[in-house]
């Protein structure tokens, strides 16, 4: 038989141990964000039926992008392309019993199958961030808020990133009102602002031409005079007059006084999935060689009442992980993550039995070991030891265990100490408190 | 339109909010004691091509339970069913990179298409733990002590449970030699043993009666003195002088040495995958009206090896959620997982933003507030705090404010105090602490 292949599944991720290391740093701050404003867990099947994607969140993902096939039962299932329908039907299912404003997040993986390239995997994972039953601006804004405070929390600063936000009913208003588009039309032009940071302006140009056929002069005008508003007030009045325009402006105001200061209105920001109804927002990075959409959300008041409940508010985000690693890695921010391992412990000679007694009285004290049983010469342990990135190498012959005195070694700075069974414990726990072990930094700040 | 459905999947679990707690009560367990070991955590891709299962994880499973389809790129590819060759596959595309030995745990979801019944999910969870690079007795105790330290830190007692432990070379010894079977005959046997408790012993007795053919009476006296072996001293004496018994003497020794007491022999544990070589293992429920498998593992040597790489010793179990759910909760040592947020701010009158300014606060100091804004009546806010479960409430209306003094009161026994800002923070830091909190509980025991 020929051997089988030793790689991952095209567009998916082998996570070994150093990567999932940085995977956690991400989650764990994520998780943190999220309950520090009192979100709690919830998690969900990769499956759903097809239909549920069919019903509101456009037709590219479904036709192009799902894993979808029919299950032994006859099911015409998908694996989940975004959380966003599955947390809705969870709500619905529940509608009655649970307590609003509900406020839930996940972390969790997607498949979409797309062109595998940088920053887009077809196994990806993502943070979702939803509050239910609140159609309020104060929603709005504390979604925004936290999604600034994950930037913080991750040592970006203001002028890494930008958020920018918009709004449905005013992009609706727009077209219908000001650009005076019937439905069709708007909705090419939707998709062709949605396009225009991907295409060139003589592209953008010449397709404004065609949706507007024969009154693309006026349109053209209109629509230079839309882009050309940098803020609100930059608006041409009939717009600026509009309900719409008051949701953004409380928007912003909230967001002002809780201190978030890199936000933009930008009447051009779209957001491409069909069940928003709101203010729709995009946090941006500005890192000159990596200028993309970190992530972005929105309300969508709509998709609960789809499963047979009574309708229901609903705002949320879902940064994902790969962009979030390069904005990090791009800005420097990714910090080393050692080793959940304390001590690798070398033994010496003939001390087996000793030692591993000796590591469970460590493990009992809470400190995390690692024991080499293999009996191999002890530059080989050391190496091993190295190689694995673990902090503390603790040496363990029979002499040792009879003066219960130890070398515990340093591994990168190769210091070395003789301490008893109760110096290591604390010398082990008081690196712990150390600021820059970032894990227990975490600790500490909660 | 039709309402879509509101249904999870059948056979997969929607876990709300106080489901996903009690699920990460039993996840954090398994990865401190995990960790406690000097084992790193890992992840991996929800598909690989279907043939990888093919190779050795026995025809059923393939056949019949593989959530299996053709990708839009045409590769035939299943949806994980178990995670083990998956890992074999990963280290085997390292394998001249990895430090050895290397311990890895991974916590992640699978699919099988089975009949959803009690215990039993289509989409479930499982612990996987497994030491690659030892061929030795050390790495099957070191596993095999795991696990009990596992049910040992959920609060489980000997009596609760029993380690059964059998070896594969020993059972082909005793097929082949002992029983005098050919290959064709074995495998059945192995099954045969393998249902052994699910079938009566007319029908094992029947069965073994058509595998033995013209020799069944000779072969049905060899079973009886084969099952009343109780330990391994009462073995035929043929048996009992094969290499393959003392391996398994070797590993009592070293379980003993660790005071892993429930441990027993059990000639009839065969484990249905088809790739393990040496070792099997099996913790076993002994809850009067929960009598079953909770979890076992074993040695699997030959799994790297079909990946193209060299071949490597490799040994590990794979704990299941639910499974262990269900002897949690029969033996009444699941614990009450409260809420992760820490204070509900209930607001008075138009206090709004003074009350989200100290909510900022609150969380500048790691406290996790979750902020009532809807303006509702405070009986309203009340419940929900209740209905949330979450331990303290805050009240924040402007005289508070202004004082800079608030009303926390303790949701379960309505004790109220007024505190300052300081005070707060003192009162639910001290609440972490208190052992009776279940997640401050762990960390007290580690």
């Amino acid at each position: 038989m020929s051997s089988l292949s030793s790689q991952s599944y095209k567009g998916a991720t082998d996570w070994y141990p150093e990567d999932f290391r940085r995977r956690e740093y991400v989650f764990k701050i994520w998780r943190r964000v999220c309950e520090r404003y009192g979100y709690e867990g919830y998690d969900a099947p990769l499956l759903e039926p097809l239909e549920v994607y069919a019903a509101k969140s456009g037709q590219e993902l479904v036709s192009e992008q799902t894993y979808q096939f029919i299950d032994r039962g006859d099911r015409h299932v998908a694996i989940r392309p975004e959380m966003t329908p599955t947390v809705s039907r969870m709500v619905a299912a529940r509608r009655q019993e649970l307590a609003y404003p509900a406020r839930w997040y996940s972390i969790a993986q997607f498949m979409r199958y797309e062109r595998p390239q940088r920053g887009r995997e077809r196994e990806f994972w993502q943070l979702n961030v939803d509050i239910f039953g609140s159609d309020t601006r104060h929603a709005e804004a504390e979604i925004i808020i936290m999604g600034d405070q994950i930037m913080r929390e991750f040592g970006a600063h203001d002028e890494m990133y930008t958020i920018k936000i918009n709004n449905r009913k005013l992009i609706n208003f727009m077209m219908a009102q000001y650009l005076e588009l019937d439905a069709i039309q708007s909705q090419l032009m939707i998709k062709l602002f949605d396009r225009k940071s991907k295409i060139s302006p003589e592209v953008f140009r010449d397709q404004a031409i065609d949706i507007f056929g024969d009154r693309s002069h006026e349109g053209l005008q209109k629509i230079a005079h839309l882009l050309a508003a940098k803020t609100m007030a930059d608006l041409p009045e009939s717009i600026r007059d509009s309900s719409a325009v008051r949701e953004v402006q409380e928007l912003f105001t909230l967001l002002e006084r809780a201190g978030v200061k890199n936000v933009v209105f930008d009447i051009t920001l779209m957001r491409g999935l069909d069940y928003y109804t709101g203010t729709v927002f995009e946090f941006f990075d500005m890192h000159p060689e990596n200028r993309r959409s970190l992530f972005g959300g929105g309300r969508y008041d709509g998709l609960v009442g789809l499963f047979g409940a009574e309708p229901l508010a609903a705002v949320g985000m879902a940064p994902g992980l790969t962009p979030m690693m390069l904005f990090l890695e791009s800005h420097k921010l990714m910090p080393l993550v050692p080793s959940t391992t304390e001590v690798y412990m070398i033994i010496l000679g003939d001390a087996m039995r000793g030692a591993q007694k000796l590591a469970d009285q460590l493990r009992t004290e809470g400190v995390r070991v690692e024991v080499d049983f293999t009996g191999r010469k002890l530059d080989r342990q050391i190496k091993t030891a190295v190689k694995k990135q673990i902090p503390y190498m603790l040496f363990v012959g029979d002499e040792e265990l009879s003066h219960e005195i130890y070398s515990l070694k340093d591994t990168q700075n190769s210091t070395e100490h003789k301490l008893s069974f109760e110096r290591i414990v604390s010398t082990i726990k008081d690196r712990r408190r150390r600021p820059s072990q970032d894990d227990e930094l975490d600790k500490l700040q909660d």
